[in-house]
């Protein structure tokens, strides 16, 4: 027993040292490792394999919203970062800057691109003329580097994997309209794909995206009771179609500027999977975006029968379309229990002597540690059944979670006892930076959404007649 | 006649300016535009659908072959760089350099990736330790930056995007048949996939990549008879995994040295294609990698029951899996015709109501320009089959013209004339450098790859006995 619990030994407590939990846990499932440079990762096949089942489930998604991929370079002309004001002023700071190429010294300085916007904004001001040009819905999967003092794997790393929509309207309400279709793609895939509930909503001018003219994000509550922003929609109004010429001669005669948006999520769903979901022996993986959804463990391998009903069993499943992995190294059953429950496998599966003669087969589910017979003849169907059943119940679970962490407060003082004890705070908002601020100083918390509805009667800092009530949090 | 000529007329002639002909369908089929930095792209909507195609097909048997994707980081330190003698020697003076990051000069200048095998073999010397860890056999999606003088949209670019394979074995015998066996990954996908003859074979010294011990390389045949690399595999023997502490404690309980290769097709394929099957109207795309492989033209569209039939046929070919596009704008047919036979779609289908009436669909070849009727009812498999006949028919012509193409020589003289006539020649050479250069400044062309069998009596620059016979060519 000793040996079995090996790994679970070299994992920090979960509820006591979190963070530690978190590096732990990706370095030993060998999600990630650190780069040689500070700051950057290494994403290791059984990282990559949750960012392909991402990558496949959203770009489905964007594609049947009517958008089309494209690929834009790396690097930027530091001109064009300074082109929209706010955008400069947010990101400069950032920036990576390539000065040499070629053996040459560069006559202007290149930035490699921390986000899009401006190269992008670039073509599009040569590309479009008329309104029937328009919409223009393009979506790109890059890599982009932004320059981070403290950085965790997954979660703020220099570089990092991403999608970054950008898309072109005639007018304002085509673009609201793309801005908010996009946040609800998003809400769908956390819901339906993460099993990962959000909350979705207008970010302050604080926190808004450096160049929007309004931001709206989604944020999820993580193990500790912290809001991970996990992905966000800007309206950008006509600030970077002004920035760089994008034009269009309306069906009126008359030449307009057009109005954009841009939205993006990251390999930072990642990080947000296994803060969501991980527990205290490892990670716990939604079915939908697990790498491998069932592993089959034999049980007296070397006993008549098994190893090859365990490799029938493994083909059967694959032609289910079950991505199914069948561990017959020579560790002990014990061991591979470990291993496979720390990887997060939503279902194991134990084929041995016994439940051959009975035409079973014994079943675990990685999320409530429930062990169920099934008939071996209807693998397929259990299998799967069993796989959908895990899905929801992970959504459920944190869905309750979220919800029965969401407090209200009337004071400061309220609104710290809410997120030291880990729970998303609703508050009232005058309005103004300065209160902003003081949250954060005093509770070391920040605006994440505007609220769905204004319930509070008085702001939280001052006590002036709110006009907002916004959702509080620690984030990442 | 004269206005539905017009897209033609915009395309440089084929025959006698086939670099201005490659530029205008590039850049008119929106495959691709220049990007602002010089010598970079843009991969436009329609380039892109193409890479990924390109992406699905390879992506597929890699994974068959067992390889597993990951990501490593864009910038590499340039002390890493420098491990490996000759590879610091074919890169540096391509790199493009990071000097300064988050508003900081860096320690140490970082390097945007060339190419990866001196990260990533610096990963594999901290995770592999025993013979048990082998073989590692990943596969990395990256963009990549070789600062180039003279650029062409897809051909040679400072960025673009690429798969690298990288593998590790415990012995020389599994790394080449690693090396060899991806080879034949490349070559088959060329034939079935891009219906691209391809020349395989190794490389002389002087065309090796910079690091390995011996490189394999396709070489396909353009439209003017030059010769384009298509694709590489390297065999590393322990160049790099002894500049990078590749090592592995073997079953005999001695540390070893482990072998590596390396094996990469890039955005590069696009311009093979569209240099391979193009001809005087434009774009000609293979359909199993064409973004649309069937474009449905109404005739007569406001007759009745033709707009309704059109969109009946585009949802039938669609859930029948045919990349179908309806084309409903207001041009006319004949426009239309210019426009989708310029962007290469191998099956163009027109409807009208005199096909209605009876039933039938017209169907135009974009290779043969042929036209056929078919019924109507069996549209699904009757265009499925015409794919198919047009996929195996542009193989068929580009492997003719290659056959045909062919030549031998026994001096420089019938060398020269064999290159200047648009042929791969095969000619002995004695296997020394001076001979190898000898040859590229009296007729402008490189040794391609070694050819299946000697053949050659003796070396075409030299007159010594031959060692070995080489395919010779100009090339992209």
């Amino acid at each position: 027993m000793a040996k079995d619990n090996q790994f679970v030994s070299q994992i920090a407590d979960i509820e006591t040292d979190f963070p530690q939990w978190y590096s732990d846990v990706v370095l030993k499932t060998k999600l990630v490792d650190y780069g040689p440079v500070k700051g950057t990762m290494v994403i290791r096949p059984y990282g990559y394999a949750i960012w392909e089942n991402i990558q496949k489930e959203l770009d489905r998604r964007f594609k049947e919203t009517g958008h089309e991929n494209a690929y834009f370079p790396l690097l930027i002309p530091m001109s064009f970062m300074t082109k929209e004001a706010e955008h400069v002023e947010g990101f400069a700071p950032e920036v990576a800057v390539v000065t040499h190429a070629g053996g040459e010294k560069l006559a202007e300085p290149l930035c490699v691109r921390p986000t899009s916007e401006t190269i992008i904004g670039t073509m599009y001001g040569k590309w479009i003329q008329s309104y029937r040009d328009l919409p223009v819905l393009m979506n790109q999967w890059a890599n982009v580097m932004r320059w981070e003092k403290t950085t965790r794997p997954f979660l703020r790393t220099s570089e990092f994997l991403w999608q970054e929509g950008h898309t072109v309207h005639a007018t304002e309400e085509e673009a609201m309209e793309e801005t908010m279709k996009m946040l609800s793609v998003y809400e769908e895939f956390a819901r339906t794909c993460l099993a990962m509930p959000v909350l979705t909503g207008r970010k302050t001018e604080k926190e808004k995206f450096a160049g929007a003219v309004a931001t709206f994000g989604m944020e999820a509550m993580m193990h500790d009771g912290k809001s991970l922003q996990a992905g966000t929609s800007h309206y950008l109004g006509q600030n970077f179609a002004k920035a760089f010429e994008i034009k269009f001669l309306d069906k009126d005669g008359v030449q307009k500027y057009a109005y954009t948006t841009s939205w993006g999520v990251s390999t930072r769903l990642i990080g947000a999977i296994i803060m969501t979901h991980g527990d205290q022996r490892g990670l716990v993986l939604p079915p939908v975006v697990a790498p491998v959804q069932a592993v089959i463990v034999p049980i007296a391998a070397k006993k008549e029968g098994v190893a090859e009903a365990c490799r029938a069993l493994a083909e059967r499943l694959k032609a289910a379309g079950v991505r199914v992995k069948l561990d017959d190294s020579e560790n002990s059953p014990g061991w591979k229990f470990n291993e496979w429950e720390m990887k997060g496998v939503p279902v194991r599966i134990e084929l041995g002597p016994r439940d051959l003669e009975n035409g079973k087969m014994t079943c675990a589910r990685r999320d409530t540690n429930e062990k169920t017979e099934l008939e071996l003849a209807n693998a397929e169907q259990g299998v799967r059944d069993l796989l959908a059943q895990v899905q929801t119940s992970l959504y459920e679970r944190a869905k309750a979670r979220m919800d029965s962490r969401m407090k209200d407060a009337e004071t400061l003082d309220e609104l710290l006892d809410g997120v030291n004890g880990g729970n998303f705070v609703r508050a009232g908002w005058c309005g103004c930076r300065a209160c902003e601020d003081k949250v954060k100083e005093f509770a070391q918390a920040t605006a994440r959404v505007f609220a769905a509805e204004d319930t509070a009667q008085r702001c939280v800092a001052c006590g002036e007649k709110s006009a907002h009530t916004v959702v509080f949090a620690r984030a990442y």
